[in-house]
């Protein structure tokens, strides 16, 4: 049983009965839509209450000086936070002068449910006021795959027992930021009055805004228009205003009549053009979502799905939740990145600001990786956007006094916007992940020309960081000191082997890329030399082992450290970089998240089977997992060496994340990488899909539970469906050509239409290794029940 | 030849001929008067031009939030900056209704002098007005040592040749910060409108203000009354305006006739008091003053200071400028001491606002041993100051999570104001720094009172901390691991050889000072089980060395990085930490400043001569000293090891810091410690002077140019006199009772009224170890030199 019982198991859904108001903002979170371009929380369509009204735009947003108590050279010189644009969202209704708003009257029923398959968010209520006029309300919502620009909402509103008069306004307007600042560094930092207005223009039931940032100087244009259908008359007054668009309606409904409005929202940004020529392009989106209604709309956004789903479904047989919460997380990450064009993945996507709406290392790392096999267009494009933020990066690299390129750890636009250096800067290791994308894309696609054009620079600049990053000690080895890690509770170590292994697979990945490619090596100055320099980096690239206690160190001194007293750490003390100093964190054996566990998911083939038992039993009790891109790694990597059970538990933390809010923080918006790692636990923890050499690798088993796995990837132009039951496993070309793979070390020939099913090897019996006191997996470890409190039970409050 | 000619050689003070405007900063950091209550910069009397204006409170600050990009636990929350309060050196002169501006007019002659015995600033100036009349101005400054709160100028016009109007103004005023702040951190944060005014008062030629802070809410009262004495007639008018007190004073002289305004001036503080009652302190302050005449003031200011000299006077012949800095820098030492009662000597001590005015662990290491011979009251002083900051520096412990007191870093009032805690909190040492100065002071003075009262809480919580600090790993060695030695360009390293082994020395002084005093103990909950553990964790304390290298590395993890490529870093990217990001002065062999070389001085019992040898060859070349706090411990040890030349070239660079401006950053203030540092690389680098165990070592040896050496120390009720020559060095006690000592290993008991003749071993021939290029010491490197341009040379500027 889920101890949060607020989303009941639906294959392909997730619905909310009543509402729970101590849980907005983690609902919004969940029932967030966006294309990749724009993203709308899912705010309630009057707008209040509310957790965190947003509506953003990828790629806008505002800059402001870092400050620092002691600056340094090269410390981050400006942040970068996502704007909330002018929201759109907001439909408000008033029954006999009485506004709808859920603390009064009495709600009779709320149900919100998001549907994967067309991309809606559906709501249903039904609402009676004080003085008893009853009325039902039925939404829905949907930001388009097809036009980019574009957001539907379809607001039908009937009198039940009573004739009543109505009057909906639908809003364009912009929210101000709420003051105050928490201390959680993984919050958004609020800037007040960010969007200065610079035109507004109405005509008919149309409202058009254009505003730009102060600082950052983009522009942005925001519009609406409205269908209604309607039997009774009705009056109807648009206005405009610098900061709201404003269309109300009035009529009067008879029982059982229905009003109807569709509203359509179009945003366009640019940063070179102008409000001008935006508001252009906003009354031609309009014009075009006008002319496909919200029925057309709502058929395209079903078929681009569709599609999706025919590649990309997973079907997980035997637990229901499991199913939902996989599902959920494919249904995000597509919505995410469709429409992403030329922008960055951010780590919430377009579900909330929190980390500022920065993209970081986890996009590259968990992100891409599921889109790879299943949306690779959308991977080309969050590559090609790496690719035009190389100016900043090389210039960063300069900076800091190194070669090639440095990608920033967090940014918008390019920039590093990382506040601490230490594990900001100092995790170089972005780089290699960002090149290990490049080389997966490449490998699963065969796409050349993205390779000419963008893949290989990538590559090349990333390996020339590396070069300059590191050095030959005496001994010959190339050494990388002073770096950080995936784990943020251990920071500018020497030699961390996850750092050093993607090292070694980046300067390799640029070696065959320029040698496949010799006249994008000659544009980009590259010659037999510095080619022989990365292959000799490679094959020295410094691993320590440690002979005596049997197991690889997370870094040179990780295994000299003092052990964290778990003992004598409350539960009320996690996470802990909220409750210990990073200086206490770096010195002890404490791990924040997978990272020596990563290496052995991602760089698998540099590990036995053997040492990965014994580093997988070592860094178990010490891993506390105060990240979210944690758990999907030790699901992964427990499945590979055999504690199935547990990494069953590990996907379910990972994949409920955000539906069961484990972190607390669902509100500042989804967990993307989370979600990702939920569908690589499935894929590459029981699938046991690897993608290390140039053919792919299966090592598929079931954990007890589990009867049925089936999942597809696309490769190049070949669709192959992987069906795993707890004995067997079954490779079928589904469209397209043959694929040559490995299960459990056979090799595999697959030809078009052809299947084959072979034996999977029953899972050894090992003892399980233990976690730190309190931080079992999330469905071991004891929780407190959520309670869902029905709105109904609430009192009413009168407020004016 | 000195590379700078404005302050000729003289043995007993320091003289500016002329006055650059360029240098006003510098002249005024040099020409700073303070008592360690009190601090004046050398503003000129008429406050324009000026560098920057400075009266300085020990321990006045005003606090402000300090910010951060991203803000974690325990990042230090507030920041404390020395308050500029009200000024009341000013007086300014009008003849002939023109002010006297250096600026106007012609300024025939200009002169300051700082006389070390004395304590007095004297200028003398000639001045002819656009108009041609002229007048000889006479000042003399001093800031009592005495009367604590008391600060006096003599001001006498003379006029020459014809008959003038004057008018004489003296103002006690608020004084604005100056707006902008540079990128440099170790400047000082300027706040704004710090004061706020609540009471102005006068009452004939006195006039008293009265402020308060708006955040660290402490009050301040200060008041200024005069004597004039003139034969003509005289007008007068006194004001007192909120910020401002003012006394202007009109007469007419005949030629050659004098007037002469002697200002007093008085300054009470404090967090606690009414500015109500301290003004009834500044009133009463004033009026002895008055009573003992700028003359008698004068007296007593020779009196303590020739008291001072007689104990502490270092002789240096054969180098005139040598004898001048070493003379210069006793002088600036003692004023930033002598009543210090209660607080801190700050970095800066009260000459500028460098650093935002806080101290750090310097003084403990450098400033107190030198006081700890020559002024061992101060250093009382300055201990219980630390003492009575244990409850912040317990707060602060807890806080992190660990036992004991963690001194801080930098500050003021005692809470940690470091914003950058690789470099702050994470350089625990400051705390056996702060208790190696305990022992020293209890070792020397033999008070008993002092180690009851204070010490031995200082040591114990010291000891806890060190020991919650640090673990015994797998074979039983203590180590220390992520934290920060005193080189800044490494940081949270693992068993720093320079703090474990103060650690070492503190755990040890702490396990026999609680054996010395039992009841102490037990007051402080010290059990034999905990002695027992610091026993152990002392005796276990990990020392590492390099048997291939034959060196010690000053960390684990030194010796494998990639040594700094000095050959490709031009000499404007010096200082370093302006230029390269801390990632990568982390991560290479470089130095800021020694670091191993200093636990070769002041933990010297730990090393062989041979293993003293080896690393200073190792670590010389990888010195950069782009701290101040370096040349002087690279003396001493450069001395010990026998490189005499390299040593006196330090010893130079040490000592000329200030004089010469080597950092260009006088103008801040001073560098207290390095100040401190050319006495300790006299005394204890060419007098060889050690105190490691329960007696004192000498291994005195001169090098080429200097005739002889003679220094007093101040041993309980014995004074100690040392003469060092080329062959031999006389041991003498002059005052009190006998003394034990070794020279050279030779163990000598000196009786009262004794003395002992020893020959000093030649040194021996060795090849020098040689620097980063453009990195020798201060003698040895070329430099621009910088010009002094008198100011009659200037155009004049006739502004309004």
């Amino acid at each position: 049983m889920r101890d949060d019982a607020r989303y009941p198991p639906d294959p392909w859904g997730l619905a909310e009965q009543g509402i729970s108001l101590d849980r907005l903002a983690q609902s919004e979170s969940l029932f967030a839509l966006a294309n990749g371009h724009v993203g709308l929380r899912g705010n309630l369509d009057e707008g209040e209450p509310v957790g965190t009204s947003g509506t953003y735009l990828n790629g806008f947003y505002e800059s402001y000086p870092l400050q620092y108590g002691e600056r340094g050279y090269g410390f981050a010189e400006d942040g970068q936070v996502v704007v909330n644009v002018p929201d759109g969202k907001i439909i408000r209704l008033q029954v006999e002068d009485e506004p709808l708003d859920i603390h009064r009257g009495t709600l009779e029923h709320h149900e919100r449910r998001l549907d994967f398959r067309s991309g809606v968010l559906e709501r249903e209520l039904r609402w009676r006021t004080a003085s008893g006029h009853a009325v039902e309300v039925r939404t829905r919502r949907l930001v388009s795959l097809s036009l980019r620009s574009v957001a539907a909402i379809e607001y039908e509103v009937t009198a039940l027992d009573r004739k009543v008069r109505i009057a909906l306004q639908s809003n364009l307007q912009v929210n101000r930021a709420r003051p105050g600042e928490g201390d959680d560094p993984r919050a958004a930092r609020h800037l007040d009055e960010v969007l200065r207005s610079h035109l507004s223009v109405s005509e008919n039931k149309r409202v058009v805004l254009g505003h730009t940032t102060h600082v950052s100087e983009l522009a942005v244009a925001s519009g609406m228009d409205h269908r209604v259908e309607c039997d009774s008359e009705l009056e109807s007054l648009t206005q405009a205003e610098p900061d709201l668009g404003r269309v109300t309606m009035s009529a009067e409904l008879q029982p059982g009549e229905t009003m109807r409005l569709v509203k359509f929202v179009s945003y366009h940004w640019s940063s070179q053009q102008s409000v001008e020529w935006l508001r252009d392009q906003v009354d031609a989106s309009l014009e075009s979502a006008l002319a496909e209604g919200f029925d057309g709309l709502l058929e395209e956004q079903r078929e681009i799905l569709g599609r999706y789903w025919e590649r990309a479904d997973i079907e997980v047989d035997g637990d229901d939740e499991l199913q939902q919460a996989v599902r959920f997380a494919m249904f995000h990450i597509f919505q995410s990145a469709a429409r992403n064009e030329g922008r960055a993945i951010p780590a919430k996507g377009l579900t909330g600001t929190g980390y500022d709406g920065h993209a970081f290392w986890d996009t590259e790392s968990f992100v891409l990786p599921v889109l790879t096999f299943t949306a690779p267009d959308t991977v080309r494009h969050a590559l090609a956007w790496r690719h035009s933020t190389l100016d900043a990066a090389r210039a960063r690299a300069e900076q800091l006094h190194l070669r090639g390129a440095a990608f920033p750890w967090r940014t918008i636009r390019g920039e590093e916007c990382s506040g601490y250096w230490p594990a900001g800067t100092a995790a170089f290791h972005v780089n290699a992940d960002i090149a290990d994308a490049v080389r997966r894309y490449v490998m699963v696609t065969g796409d050349d020309d993205f390779e000419e054009r963008f893949g290989c620079e990538l590559l090349v600049e990333t390996a020339r960081l590396w070069e300059s990053l590191g050095h030959h000690d005496d001994y010959g080895a190339f050494r990388i000191d002073g770096v950080t890690g995936p784990d943020e509770y251990s920071a500018l170590v020497d030699n961390n082997v996850y750092t050093n292994l993607m090292a070694q697979r980046n300067l390799e990945s640029a070696y065959h890329c320029t040698g496949r490619h010799p006249s994008v090596a000659r544009r980009l100055g590259v010659d037999d030399d510095e080619r022989e320099r990365w292959r000799a980096a490679a094959e020295a690239m410094f691993i320590p082992f440690d002979e005596q206690a049997g197991v690889h160190p997370q870094d040179d001194s990780f295994l000299h450290h003092q052990p964290w007293d778990f003992a004598s750490t409350p539960d009320e003390n996690y996470p802990l970089l909220l409750h210990y100093p990073y200086f206490q964190l770096y010195r002890q054996q404490v791990i924040k998240q997978a990272d020596l566990v990563l290496a052995m998911h991602v760089r698998g083939d540099a590990f036995t089977l053997e040492q990965k038992r014994a580093n997988f039993d070592y860094y178990e009790p010490l891993c506390v997992r105060d990240s979210s891109l944690s758990a999907a790694t030790q699901a992964v990597v427990a499945a590979e060496v055999g504690h199935l059970d547990l990494a069953k538990d590990y996907l379910y933390e990972a994949s409920h994340m955000d539906i069961a809010d484990l972190e607390r923080n669902t509100g500042d918006g989804l967990h993307m990488a989370s979600l990702a790692g939920a569908v690589i636990a499935t894929v590459s923890g029981f699938g046991g899909l690897r993608d290390h050499g140039g053919r792919l690798e299966f090592r598929p088993r079931l954990p007890e539970g589990l009867e049925r796995l089936r999942f597809g990837l696309q490769l190049r132009a070949t669709l192959l469906r992987v069906e795993v039951t707890q004995d067997e496993a079954t490779y079928r070309v589904e469209r397209g050509g043959g694929v040559h793979l490995d299960h459990w070390d056979e090799r595999v020939d697959l030809t078009a239409q052809h299947a084959a099913t072979l034996p999977i090897p029953p899972a050894p019996d090992l003892p399980a290794p233990s976690q730190p006191p309190g931080r079992e997996p999330g469905r071991r470890r004891p929780r407190q029940p959520i309670e869902y409190v029905p709105l109904e039970a609430q009192p009413v409050d009168d407020r004016a």
